[in-house]
């Protein structure tokens, strides 16, 4: 028997309408689709992914579903040498449920918000699995391009130099990258907000950054970085720092 | 009368399937579609954008075009005075055309390859017309995220930092900001490409450079750049240099 092929789609930052055609053609035609999701109660009643939830709409009614529930783990410091084991455990039993309906000649969508390469957790089974089956990713509308279009804030023009940067570096870092690039975007924020907020003002950005919470879902915010009054902030929300100085 | 709203709509990376069902729809509901060509031979003949080609089948037939010929000053060096005024001006007459459509009431939809707010000309626009008139951007699937999805490359992970670089940036600095993030995308490859490939060389990631030319076309071309026996690559073309170096 041919093997099936393992998708990786795209689901876009969150709005349903931001999904591709593509996306939605090869959902249609998926004979199972997984998607990460936290181990929690909510999961259980029907909570679900932000991934899944944009793509409700575009699955067969008979779609095997196969949710890959993170270890509780996931909670320990991501530092500490169990918590590698235990996500590497994870990822490896979770690629070998994939295997096992691929091997079965089932085509398998795995959902990933965003763009799948750009920090997706979908790139931990595509370099376990796209060496033994049939492989595609489909891109999708990367979170961070969601919010600056939501916010209608032009990001960067000719020859800017983009840098895209985790909140978690360290401060000093973060200063001496945002002082260096035209246009940034830095991610993973949340409880990072204060050392963000410094090292925007050490490399003299803080009144050009704008702060993007849940950018294309309808309970988003944003609002100029300045003007936020706390600190308080989601782990996926984003501060968008745009170029183009010269703009007209 | 209501004026009419402007509407960037990202239309990709080339492959009309990488269109998101919003841009199909808010097309199906313009009254006009505005798209950036130039102007040359084949256009007159019936030769169009990339863009305009992307989204042919989800116009209205009654639509009206509305193409805006880029100067032919395109040709002249872009750091002489001759050419900022005649691109500023061009933009100008663009952003006038349309704001007469918006008077009357009607809705132009401007097509943007790629994404609207990341280098798009589309940008010129909405700077000029955004605070007179309702507006909005539809994001649309990067150039780059197509290249990198189609090539297979997963591209960045956990805390890795991406730069987004000009290939025209002096080769010394290239090099330098090459080697100071995990992964990178060099965008305008072009006639720089010899100076590109010693820069990478030089940041010690050459073997990892990726050469991708009109990623999601038929007629596109992808390797590991050490395999690319020549420097001959088109204005558009881009190297992928993924990050993730601890991957499994």
């Amino acid at each position: 028997m041919a093997s099936g092929k393992l998708i990786g789609v795209g689901t876009g930052p969150g709005d349903p309408e931001l999904l591709t055609l593509k996306a939605v053609r090869v959902l249609g035609e998926a004979d199972v689709v997984a998607h990460f999701a936290k181990r929690r109660a909510d999961h259980l009643a029907g909570g679900r992914s932000n991934a899944r939830r944009s793509v409700a709409g575009h699955l067969r009614p008979d779609i095997a579903e196969l949710p890959l529930l993170y270890p509780v783990t996931t909670e320990i410091d991501r530092a500490h040498p169990d918590y590698t084991a235990a996500i590497t455990a994870f990822y490896d039993r979770s690629a070998e449920d994939i295997a096992a309906h691929l091997d079965a000649g089932r085509t398998v969508a795995v959902l990933s918000e965003g763009d799948p390469f750009l920090y997706g957790s979908y790139m931990h089974l595509h370099v376990r699995l796209a060496h033994r089956y049939p492989a595609e990713v489909v891109p999708g509308i990367p979170a961070m391009s969601g919010c600056w279009s939501a916010a209608g804030l032009p990001l960067v023009q000719g020859d800017d130099v983009l840098a895209v940067l985790p909140g978690t570096l360290p401060e000093a870092e973060l200063a001496r990258r945002l002082a260096d690039a035209q246009a940034a975007v830095i991610m993973k924020v949340g409880r990072n907000l204060p050392a963000v907020r410094r090292a925007l003002a050490q490399a003299g950005k803080l009144a050009r950054a704008f702060y993007v919470e849940r950018g294309t879902m309808s309970d988003g915010a944003m609002m100029p970085l300045a003007d936020k009054p706390d600190d308080d902030a989601p782990y996926f929300s984003l501060i968008l720092v745009p170029g183009w100085e010269k703009r007209p």
